[in-house]
């Protein structure tokens, strides 16, 4: 298809971001009861347990509201000129929670992401290379907004697409499996000026050069692409499964199931660090550590190589649970001792002996680190200690 | 640092490949009572919440056991001129449950990634490149293994992989965000005849230009750098927890906190796409539907727009029963009307009536779909609805 034959009528591309409305405050009314070791116990559960409340979100409102403008190619042209003059509307878009930056928007430089798949690959990628300027992203310093376009499988959707990055002067990243999309998106941004970076089809043809086969061209789900999913497959979601079912000490009896036994106090990323790795097809259990609780006999039972402790600094931990008890919008009362300075010091010292009682679980320091860091350095423990090879590697068959 | 000096003592690197144990078998004896409704209903739970039994994992064993086996130069050189002669053991390694290759392992392309971050960028990269040749891995035609180097920070453990490559007439393909380990694996490759991608730095080089500023050039978690986890971060925790505790059906009465619900029979999806809409930061909760149980109150009172259907082909979905119910280990007895395909066929009229009923819920057929796939239409669909434009598109701003 000619580029030229899609100008006829392009429909405008409002760069709209992501609104979450707020569910209505529902105050923390669980009564806690028994003992003090109880009180604790279920305090700690409470507090794991509640919703957040009265805390604005990040994400923020559409700057256009106007669903069907619809631009000629002139009018994209002469605005492609004045780029800051593009969003008549923004000012009034930008009203965010925190009022950083109510001039931020219209300086803001925009990415989008196009694939004529699901589009989740062009945004890890993008996010990964974005991890390398977030020092620019501090107070906003550099505002970036990205736009993810997935199952863009035809010309004319990806057309309109880059008329919109000229309007807005964004820059095109694409994963087209298709190869005449592939070729449609480089001549129309040569064209039209729009900095573009195709991120599949270098590593695409690489693989293809070194297996000495073609690639399908088929993005994931066309209809011409008819594998059947895979063992693998299934089995990663037996292990999501799994993992929701173990969480937060639930069915200790199950521990010998799991091919991976995650241990520590509140707030250091259990259950999230589980599902993460679950979704990379292991079966997560947790087992929450509180002072004074007895821990339950089977996690003395499996094979401690599978196990591993996770701690933290206790002044950031001090300060999670302090701004978790305040997003609960808990009182001083009910939050107890759990963001107490010295509670939270003699919990990481109980965790700290429970660890030292059983030598053989690492015990990975999770301050500052993300869960996708930490699931990192698990699964490089877990495959070393599974082989005792000198250089850990995870490693697939396809 | 150059690369003669690193000649000295480098590690082997064995191709190591994850071995799972599986726990022993343990039959599902949960007892069914009360009315044929209740029965179902449980046994639907039972058949949810059950573990296979005697399946075999689809990864495999690795090829060398000997974990400090060390190779001088010299060694490496040789042994690269006789490529198929590298694992003497190898025979022995692929010995497979299906065994369906007993000889497979010995010509399987192998493609070495490497990160001196996390590896998870490079992992999905390659996976999706990957997808573009899965018509050539049905039946391990051109079988490919891939294997993870992840925090590789210093240059003699990566040129200590990369000789490894030149051993196994592997691959590279790098995310290296630091440019002298970039310029050294590409220099190391350049010398020894590795075919290599550097993923990371074309996209991090455009971006840059793009922004006007440069990348850091350090790698996730690296010391050097000190940025707080973001808002966001968090929002993404908490939309992972607030899932898990809504999967199944449990706490009805929170629908209404939830961002998205999503709705179908046993076996259609619904917790493993919970859990990855909820990684990109959705609070989503999930209601199952059994025929002749009520659906929840709650379901219909929240906003219908955030409400989704997922249905699927009966055949198909007999077929995952069945599967399901074999794998558990059920006997005939146990399975019921579960797997049954009238029964199958009128449960699935049973939601679609239901979804009849409530015309505003999109109704998603998950029929040979990846749960990925599934999650890109749902939240096509929900910013669709959200922000009525005429090209949805997911937003973020950094």
């Amino acid at each position: 298809m000619q580029i030229s034959q899609i100008y006829g009528s392009v429909p405008a591309v409002p760069g709209i971001t992501v609104s979450k409305s707020e569910a209505a405050p529902e105050p923390e009314t669980r009564r806690l009861r028994g003992s003090s070791q109880l009180n604790r116990w279920s305090r700690a559960r409470a507090l794991r347990s509640g919703r957040k409340l009265d805390r604005p979100t990040t994400r923020t409102l559409e700057p256009n509201r106007n669903p069907t403008v619809s631009l000629s190619p002139r009018e994209t042209e002469r605005e492609t000129t004045n780029r800051l003059s593009l969003y008549p509307d923004s000012k009034a878009a930008v009203v965010e929670e925190e009022g950083v930056d109510d001039v931020g928007f219209t300086v803001a430089k925009s990415i989008y992401m196009v694939s004529d798949g699901t589009g989740w690959t062009v945004e890890h990628l993008v996010s990964a290379a974005l991890g390398q300027f977030d020092y620019c992203f501090v107070d906003r310093g550099c505002p970036v907004n990205t736009h993810l376009f997935s199952g863009i499988d035809d010309a004319e959707k990806l057309l309109a697409i880059i008329k919109q990055a000229v309007k807005e002067g964004a820059m095109l990243v694409y994963t087209l499996a298709d190869p005449s999309m592939a070729a449609s998106a480089k001549q129309a941004c040569n064209l039209w000026g729009v900095p573009s970076t195709d991120v599949l089809s270098p590593i695409t043809e690489d693989i293809a050069s070194h297996l000495g086969v073609s690639p399908s061209g088929l993005p994931r789900g066309a209809s011409g692409r008819n594998v059947p999913l895979s063992d693998e497959y299934f089995h990663r979601i037996e292990a999501v499964e799994f993992t929701i079912k173990q969480d937060d000490g639930a069915s200790p009896q199950n521990l010998a199931n799991a091919d991976i036994v995650l241990t520590g106090v509140s707030r250091t990323g259990k259950t999230p660090l589980s599902i993460y790795l679950a979704q990379k097809g292991y079966k997560v259990a947790n087992v929450p550590i509180v002072m004074g609780i007895d821990m339950p006999r089977t996690l003395f039972e499996v094979n401690p190589e599978k196990v591993f402790g996770l701690t933290i600094n206790p002044a950031v931990l001090q300060n999670i649970r302090e701004a978790r008890a305040r997003t609960l919008g808990l009182i001083s009362a009910e939050r107890g001792n759990y963001s107490d300075m010295d509670h939270v010091r003699e919990e990481l010292e109980f965790a700290a002996r429970l660890f030292a009682e059983n030598p053989v679980w690492p015990v990975i320091d999770v301050t500052g680190k993300a869960i996708e860091e930490t699931a990192a350095i698990v699964l490089r423990l877990y495959h070393d200690r599974k082989h005792k090879c000198t250089m850990p590697t995870i490693s697939k068959r396809y």
